[in-house]
């Protein structure tokens, strides 16, 4: 028997996830059923979204159920294949799981291939979290050259890829992120017009006026919001008339106890003729294939940066390298490489 | 000289406009310029809008100044004119101001026939309120067939007509009201499925929840909000996939003396990938003779009720008259009869 370890979800937290919501064991790998095979897990993905799938209440997927293995997309190889279309040896990209072995039928799962990208990459810019910009952006932003866009958690992974597809396509972009170290990545590295710190000691609605007069901006034309809270509201008051607002995430909000207010600008929607859409990538799963394409491309003309913080060591990393993402300690993707 | 009275805003309000708001005194009519014309005004409109343009901050319209006429859509007669197109005689419909008397020059100013229709629906289901109903329900809730439909303020001016018209077009109708009385005639009078009484000592997501249960539906395809607060924030824990909120106003909030929370249920736009899209009904204006005449047609086959509450005094009655809409006394439209 092989024996492998795997974070399982022991209780459900209240707030930020803490030791007592995580149980790793050594556990025994079953026998392969017909059509079943075995992935090493070489780079599990982290993801704010990962927050909201511990909580028991209905969303767009079930809970993580308790004592279950915790839900995470991540990349491999094949080590033991009872299944022909996934031999031992490939690579494959699926949702495997916060394991450090894991067994499937190949549902969801996708061959990918090294000589194409890094393989953390297929967790990243050309997996869900690139799919994520792309759409959010192209499809909910509806952007025209000259629009001018403003982007949350710039420096992270969605964020980051976001802005540059933004320049990519003629739009001025201001970005926000946390600390100095941070902006000045957001704009000398991935090439933002502007990038304001809301770590400053100033409301934010005021810091968000002045950046915008510094890029010679009336108001915000499309707004792709990853943090919700005070940020959100001070980009609805700045709308520019049709302004879109992309709901993709909130993560200011995923460790809350009590309700968040919700953005108390929002009736400038009215007055600007706003609108506020929220999506999910699994949405446009037909089209991924063609916007991993066009990514892939971006990528490797050097137009694209896909900024990655790739943390190595064991599954036992996993809970803490979580909780990096809810202290803002990465820049770009955050991977666990597993040693 | 003419001498007539007019309301002029003498201070702005702190919430709810009362005695110190407003100076109502009599003045000389001017003679009148080449191209002008007097009207004698009929009929004032009260529209939950006007609490907005009293405060002095930006908008979709500049505020009322200090010592100015109140805006205000009215309707009368031609009294004296030096303009051909309107001659003495004419009964015509124009942002005329709450006023016994007004001069224009006719910018925006209509030609209508009491003959067509008692000419306060001019102001009403023919007028500003139908065609934001019909424009805000029709190219914002996009609407087909089945879609289950809850309006606020359902016994309102704009939520009255939605909610027909919604039914005319297929869907099924929750309304949302204050008091018994209100809701019987919302289910009996304007054929709504079913009505919320809101003042009934119960959550509302517990009332949207029994109410969507007893019609028989999962969820909630097209809101279309006239009030905001807790209701607003009840509908978008209801959202079926892909609905659409439709921001229309926020008349729960127009007399809030500090901000108001947000709706903190937004993040279901992303569960659900809804839509809020705020609007103004002026911004449809090239349309607005079309839906006139499909309007029209609708209330003279008997298939829309255009409920009315007319009050009928003199000039000196529009400050209590306008107060009657925040204290949700009126049904349908609320207008002014000058007498």
């Amino acid at each position: 028997m092989t024996s492998f370890r795997a974070v399982r979800l022991a209780q459900r937290p209240t707030g930020v996830p803490n030791s007592d919501t995580w149980a790793i064991e050594s556990e025994e790998l079953p026998a392969l059923a017909p059509g079943e095979f075995s992935v090493r897990v070489e780079y599990i993905s982290l993801d704010p979204a990962m927050r909201g799938w511990l909580d028991d209440r209905p969303s767009y997927l079930p809970p993580v159920e308790i004592g279950a293995i915790m839900r995470a997309g991540s990349v491999g190889t094949v080590t033991e294949s009872l299944n022909p279309r996934f031999p031992v040896g490939a690579q494959v990209v699926g949702t495997f799981g916060a394991t450090e072995i894991a067994i499937s039928d190949g549902s969801g799962v996708n061959v990918v291939s090294s000589d194409l990208a890094p393989l953390s990459y297929f967790l990243g810019a050309l997996g869900m979290t690139g799919m994520t910009a792309y759409f959010g952006f192209f499809e909910l932003g509806k952007p025209r050259a000259g629009d001018v866009v403003v982007v949350s958690a710039a420096a992270g992974a969605v964020g980051s890829v976001v802005g540059q597809i933004a320049k990519l396509n003629g739009c001025t972009v201001i970005g926000i992120a946390g600390g100095k170290e941070k902006c000045d990545y957001v704009t000398n590295t991935l090439g933002f017009d502007y990038c304001i710190d809301y770590k400053q000691d100033t409301s934010m609605r005021k810091l968000l006026g002045g950046a915008l007069k510094e890029v010679g901006a009336q108001g915000v034309d499309i707004y792709f919001d990853n943090v919700g809270g005070e940020i959100l509201n001070a980009n609805l008051a700045y709308l520019s008339f049709g302004a879109r607002v992309v709901i993709c995430g909130a993560i200011s909000q995923y460790n809350a106890t009590e309700i968040t207010p919700g953005p108390s600008n929002y009736m400038n929607l009215l007055v600007k003729r706003g609108t506020m859409t929220g999506f999910l990538v699994f949405d446009y799963a037909s089209q991924f294939s063609v916007a991993q394409r066009r990514m892939g491309k971006w990528i490797s003309q050097g137009k694209i940066t896909a900024p990655e913080t790739i943390v190595e060591g064991s599954i036992e990393e996993f809970p803490a390298t979580l909780n990096r993402l809810f202290a803002g300690e990465n820049l770009g993707k955050l991977v666990l490489k597993v040693s």
